[in-house]
């Protein structure tokens, strides 16, 4: 308040008699907060900001409710809205409101793009950086109420009592701002830490450890959150390992948490090297014939889509096919296949265009959203993940416009029905400036930008074109890895007919994993939406689009005005710079120069290396680029260097 | 000035007119320097500082010179020292300082402790950090006047256009403050990134393919400064592999650099893996021969033991040896096997130990520094280097008091005379506090604080028994591994009758690699210094030291005072509190916390361990470890496991 107002603002005690012009924070259990749903969890955490006797009261149930109203007032006074009649009531729509953090013991962060990681495991427990406090703050202020700290690729060693000690640290700062820690746990345990014989999850004395661990872990930390796992995934150990299916996994760790405050988040993605197989339907194939058999403590998380956090993916066909069981949806801050810490992406419109999807499970309307709200199917339960994509660097998140992705994430696993546009002003008036002019200028650029960033790397529905080692960089002729399905030529399938995976019928028929609905819609490349088009088509070169274009000029003319758009971004940065820090507005505009740079190298490569195909020319008035596929795979090479 | 004075201070043109009470820059070549040796390259460096018609003149040949003459001014006022008839006379006594950064293209930095690297690769050349310019500033204040900016495990990626366009930007910030920018080379770079069939230094494609490769650099970076070379080196390519030594490699790069002004560093850091052999002759037996063979650009840096970087270690036996090649001195400041950035260790006593060192080379008083510094071989070329321990923390050194290390690796860099203790008072008054008391107690604690680390971990010259993968921690027990000197058994070889490796003629005879005072000296376990008995005995646990003690209790001595000396350090960091920021003085509080109860873990692994062998009880007043061996084990394992 001292920083907003310029003054300091006196603390007084409850009982210092009546006062006026104040503000009241009071922790109620009749916090008159107005909830669909009363024996939802969340409620508790439902604020309500209110004027009475000429003081701004903010009420709650729990302290976190009464934190939650706070922050809320504060934004509103940061935004600049009005306090008078001051009337805010909110509950989140959503009861788990995760951080990931892929942050790894030795400091390194797996797909970290902000420097090392925030959590100094070597100096834990006894000093305490004071960072800690400033993210459990961060996070609070947008409603995150609990962080997995440490990566799905787990180590063991936060198991074993000396790292219990160093997670009860970072509990202990953490617990006044609302927010519980989880952990992501190692399948082998048992083994590497209990130096049993077996991680078998219906082995007597494995399921004895991991009840033990549990205990052990709670009496720690009193208010352990519990476990996020990722088995038999991309070489980590799980209960198949033992001819167990993943529901048995997760039901033996849901019975270890017992009577404790705490659930289990088992990671639906799973995918095993097939060649002649399509990746897209292998998460569904595992996991649909399991609905049901999930213990109530257990939940699923699904990604976003159904290959790996692609700049634009179909819904996962999960969310809608397992009514009975609730499902986490798992979205990624960390931008891995969105230009990592030097391109400006803000991810709201893809958090939003997942949980907008209309999965048709109970007819239509029946969103994502409330799938994962648990609304659709009467779960008591729901989650939402975001891989973090926060770091060591001084701003956190290494490109300044990352921490939109951050603060937009919160915001919306509080109440996925705000606007895109909404939370881009609201962190953008909190964060750079109130000039209303810049305020609406930078976020008309935020909105666009994933939409830009999608047309110079993957127009039209290409996706997982990237380089191997440079998830940045592009890499379509990527033809050779240690799996099928981590090439490039796996998913675009090029050839000298045309472009695009047939996910029809006539394909890997993955399209048959969701509702008829969604199946017709897509499933004709005539009405099937351009941007999906490639996911599920192997289109002709030469067909005519809905644009009027064949699809080689369409492509063109999507890479080309991509980069376009990233000089009308750079044009728009530049008519804010009387509104914005100077040191702030230098470094965006130099992200920003890296950002055309690398477009027009990811434009380069793929018309380039698509044109070996198409054999057509540039559409006028775009010009053939200055360079050979050559010399662009140098560039690529390079950065591929050990 | 301002931030000293409290009060901004005038910039006024050269021909502002006769002022006074003022302070002037002035580059001339007459500046009056006092010089020993007026051809030598670092006298372009001298400053001189003197008062002159009531103004403070300061006063070089060359900007660096006026650059460095300031610092020297500033750091006078910072620490409170009289400006009345202020004299101040310097040059640096040796050419090249250097630091060494260990930092990968990834952005992680091997045996870094302080975040990631704080160079942002993906981010060069067109943003600028602004922290580069703060690093270039502070190591010009100490007089360093180079940086190596990537890892002696070399990217190749460094010699790309892609990459020199980042170097060149990093050395556009430096150049302002008299910093050269150098290389660490990949051997087989003419393979990787020139496309030629070999690396062969005497294949005359390949001296092409390298001499274009620098004049391209020097077009890039007109003041380039050099190459340094880790070859045929823990499995680093090297000119080895065509059949070629270790100066046909350096000879060839000296010949790239051709008329350009740079030199090459080469490494000689080499060992082969050989259970029957002894790691301490290898790097003297590769490169003695060599003497003589070196091109007058090539320098052998050589660190200053020779092990690797342990925390005593007696002098490397190369310096001395090697009459007709200019060595360069290479230190370690980030803390590998002094405890990582949780033990305060002041460094400066291990580097002085060594540079004291007399190799009785040329008779009496042929110390290491007469080696370095060119004077005892009249050699016009000299450099010391440091291996940086600065990463991205916003403390540059995650222990704050690392940053003593930084700054005194470079001030004994310009002048090895200067004492750990002068330096300590120094920077602690630059940096903590200058409250009299304080000051010498911090000062006290500094100096000695690297006597009590070897107590703790290393006592008698134990040397290497640290964990495989956690450097910070105990492993004496450490037998298999994938090279037998990367064990502990290797060095330690203790069993029933004693402990220590037998270096005298009766064992691998390495003492013979020294002249034959140093021989003398300790070859007699009677004479040999207690610090580095081990080091070259095998001395029996019952044998009565010049202490008076057996050699057991002597060890259980050392490791328990050890201990209480960390205890010791804790209270006088107590007593200085109110002299301290808060912040900063919680921080280290809670660092020897840490460091005290890893010094315990230390004891208590060596000693159980040890005691296996000697089969004694711990002496009086001293009592046993409160924990089995097995149980000090299991902790070592967890910051082992994955």
């Amino acid at each position: 308040m001292k920083g907003l107002l310029g003054q300091p603002v006196p603390v007084v005690a409850a009982n210092a008699g009546k006062k006026q012009g104040g503000i009241i924070l009071r922790v109620a259990n009749a916090a008159n907060v107005s909830v669909t749903d009363p024996t939802a969890q969340q409620n508790r955490e439902g604020y309500r900001v209110f004027v009475e006797q000429r003081n701004i009261v903010v009420s709650g149930p729990t302290d976190a409710a009464v934190l939650y109203g706070t922050f809320a007032l504060l934004r509103q006074i940061q935004t600049r809205q009005p306090l008078t009649n001051l009337a805010l009531t909110s509950t989140p729509k959503i009861q788990y409101r995760l951080l990931n953090h892929w942050d790894n013991p030795n400091g390194t962060v797996e797909r970290g793009y902000a420097g090392s990681s925030i959590w100094k495991w070597y100096e834990l427990p006894e000093l305490l950086d004071p960072r800690y406090e400033d993210y459990a703050r961060a996070n609070a202020s947008i409603g995150i109420n609990g962080v997995v700290i440490n990566n799905v690729n787990a180590s063991a060693r936060y198991l074993t009592p000396e790292y219990l000690r160093k997670v009860a640290a970072l509990a202990g700062v953490f617990r006044a701002y609302g927010i519980r820690v989880y952990l992501s746990v190692f399948w082998a345990a048992p083994k590497t830490v209990g130096g049993l014989p077996t991680s078998d999850p219906l082995d007597p004395r494995v399921r004895r450890w991991w009840t033990d661990k549990t205990n052990e872990i709670y009496q720690t930390i009193p208010d352990f959150g519990g476990f996020l796992v990722k088995a038999n995934s991309e070489g980590e150990p799980g209960p198949q390992d033992y001819g167990r299916n993943h529901a048995e996994g997760a039901n033996m760790l849901a019975e270890a948490l017992g009577q404790h405050d705490g659930i289990v988040m088992w990671r639906a993605f799973v995918y095993k090297a097939n060649s002649n197989g399509d990746r897209f339907k292998e998460a569904y194939e595992e996991f649909k014939p399991l609905d049901g058999k999930f213990a109530s403590k257990a939940l699923v998380q699904v990604k976003n889509g159904p290959i790996d956090f692609q700049s634009r993916e179909p819904f996962h066909p999960l969310f809608g096919a397992m009514p009975s069981t609730p499902l986490v949806l798992e979205v990624q801050l960390t931008q891995e296949y969105l230009g990592f810490a030097t391109h400006l992406v803000y991810l709201a419109p893809l958090i939003k265009e997942c949980l907008e999807a209309d999965t048709y499970a109970k007819g239509k309307g029946s969103t994502v959203a409330k799938v994962v709200d648990g609304s659709l199917d009467n779960h008591k339960i729901s989650g939402i993940a975001g891989v973090a994509n926060i770091g060591s660097d001084r701003n956190w998140t290494g490109h300044p416009m990352g921490q939109a992705n951050w603060y937009s994430f919160g915001r919306l696993a509080w109440d996925y029905t705000l606007s895109a546009e909404t939370i881009a002003q609201e962190w953008t008036r909190m964060t750079l400036t109130t000039e209303p002019q810049a305020v609406n200028t930078i976020a008309d650029v935020l909105v666009k930008s994933r939409d830009i960033y999608v047309r110079y790397t993957t127009p039209l529905g290409l996706h997982h074109i990237m380089g191997q080692s440079i998830h940045f960089g592009p890499e379509p002729w990527l033809s050779k890895s240690a799996r099928p399905d981590w090439t490039a030529i796996y998913y675009h399938k090029a050839d000298s007919i045309g472009l695009g995976f047939n996910r029809t019928a006539t394909g890997s028929n993955a399209l048959a994993l969701y509702k008829p609905e969604v199946q017709k819609e897509w499933g004709n490349p005539q009405t099937c939406p351009p941007d999906y088009l490639l996911w599920f088509h192997h289109v002709p070169w030469k067909q005519t689009m809905s644009t009027g274009r064949t699809l080689w000029n369409e492509i063109c003319y999507r890479y080309y005005t991509g980069v376009d758009s990233v000089t009308w971004m750079q044009q728009r940065w530049e008519q804010v710079k009387p509104s914005i820090d100077p040191v702030l507005h230098a470094d965006i505009t130099a992200r920003l120069q890296i950002q055309h740079k690398e477009a027009i190298w990811w434009r380069d490569a793929c018309v380039l290396y698509f044109q070996s195909f198409s054999r057509q020319r540039i559409p006028a008035p775009f010009t053939q680029p200055d360079r050979s596929l050559e010399a662009v795979k140098q560039i690529v090479d390079i950065y591929q260097m050990r």
